[in-house]
């Protein structure tokens, strides 16, 4: 089996991790924009070899793992350079674009478009992990649109990754991805900025700071490159999530000034309930 | 050694826990406005037996670890209950308004005023962990106020629970905790309330969220209890970051209209810096 990593990096690189693993035998080619990457995904031994799109003919699984300004422009040259049965999955965080730069494509039904929900703040080749994909959900969209063989075969390699598949329509995927993702890394990298623009004095903040704000801040960690596509591409449901995270901070600051302190309690203790919201997310066990 | 606690909780649970181990032979008593907390502290073994203020008279060490507005209300009372030569020491979020409520007191000398940065979104005697305070940063107000004999016995027990100390004035300690610490509080608890607002249907946020999500969104879960009285006696440094917080979404925001993606790519990488001033978190490593 001809295991093609196209972007090597925490995702494509994970992948790499779990498939030599679970698919014995297989070799794993690498194509990275970035020659060090490549590199080093060679002497991790996250790859067999490194390879280039005139390979991709003698693919059996293409995994595409770039950010998602590079995705659309390369999915369609990707699926113009494969084999008859060559299966190909993206892993983008948006997917109305994505969907749409395939979908008259003559190889449409050689592609599922998937997002899994699994990553962490860092990224590049050193990031990948094993079992990053266990217990993880994956969405799929447009199910319909990929060849019934490939469907198959995709769900063989998820179900031994351990992944949960749920299906829905791109549109749906990016507005409530927006919702419990996008907004997430906004409201970090902002806090982020907030506080070191606040604190001239570093040390004030490494001493002070507990894992509250850790936690708040993580995701102001994470890859600009990876994350600028992902804001430009679902421009309209992040700008309408991001209001109203505005609109709710102004309610808290308008409250506080009123001294309405009966009002903030009664929000917190409403807010309190994502406890059981956060209970059933399968990752919280999984840590 | 006689311990007091008043407030068997998070803080003042795990503090009878490590308490326990390095203070062998020490007996310590449970005060709490709660019957049942004071109970379930009993049966959990945190507390020796129960206890009122007209005990603390016998106490060598109390502790109290009560919500902000209790403290302040409480202290002068407990204050004037002890013996001569009890240390009492505070665990408030806030220490202006708590050095304040104490500063003429006949007994100012036998408390030390103290900030432990540890803790979880939980709260009540079953949330009381062991080691919690290892690692850990104590911020020590007005030391010069606490006679020196004391000093030294709150010093050695800090020591002995693993405690790196830093000594701030009242003023700058609620300034500076307002940025790394209460601002992240309303950050998670106004994204909480955001995405619990727009998801009508709960499976979609158990579905899609994952780990960023989760750790954005995790003090949300905090005690309403606890953080009232803290965001009432810290308003005006609260209020003074929360502004920034929102004009800094509100530039994210005009940049996204803007399609100024270029900029939103800049504004990101400058905030990665957060990685290096993460990382001097000792908490980081602990985990």
């Amino acid at each position: 089996m001809n295991v093609f990593i196209i972007g090597i990096g925490l995702i494509g690189g994970s992948y790499a991790r779990d498939i030599r693993q679970i698919r014995p035998g297989c070799r794993i080619f690498g194509i990275d924009a970035d020659p060090e990457h490549l590199q080093q995904a060679l002497s991790m031994d996250l790859i067999d070899e490194a390879a280039t799109y005139g390979d991709l003919v003698k693919a059996d699984l293409v995994l595409v793992s770039i950010p998602v300004d590079a995705l659309v422009r390369e999915l369609p040259v990707i699926l113009d350079s494969i084999g008859e049965q060559t299966l190909v999955l993206d892993a983008g965080s948006t997917k109305n674009l994505v969907c749409k730069a395939v979908e008259d494509h003559d190889n449409r039904r050689n592609f599922l478009a998937c997002h899994p929900i699994a990553g962490t703040e860092f990224s590049g080749p050193s990031a990948a992990i094993s079992g990053l994909y266990q217990g993880k959900t994956n969405i799929i969209c447009e199910v319909e649109k990929t060849a019934f063989k490939l469907q198959e075969r995709a769900l063989d390699l998820f179900r031994d990754l351990g992944m949960r598949i749920r299906y829905m329509n791109p549109d749906a995927h990016d507005k409530h991805i927006a919702y419990v993702s996008h907004l997430s890394h906004i409201s970090s990298f902002m806090l982020g900025k907030t506080v070191i623009e606040k604190e001239k004095n570093e040390r004030d903040i490494f001493d002070m700071a507990g894992s509250g704000f850790e936690s708040t801040v993580r995701l102001a960690k994470s890859s600009p490159a990876m994350w600028t596509p992902i804001f430009r591409q679902n421009k309209e449901y992040v700008l309408e999530i991001l209001n109203e995270y505005i609109a709710n901070l102004e309610g808290f600051k308008a409250q506080m000034l009123a001294d309405d302190f009966d009002g903030i309690y009664r929000e917190m203790d409403n807010t309190n309930k994502i406890r059981e919201i956060l209970d059933g997310i399968p990752l919280n066990k999984v840590k």
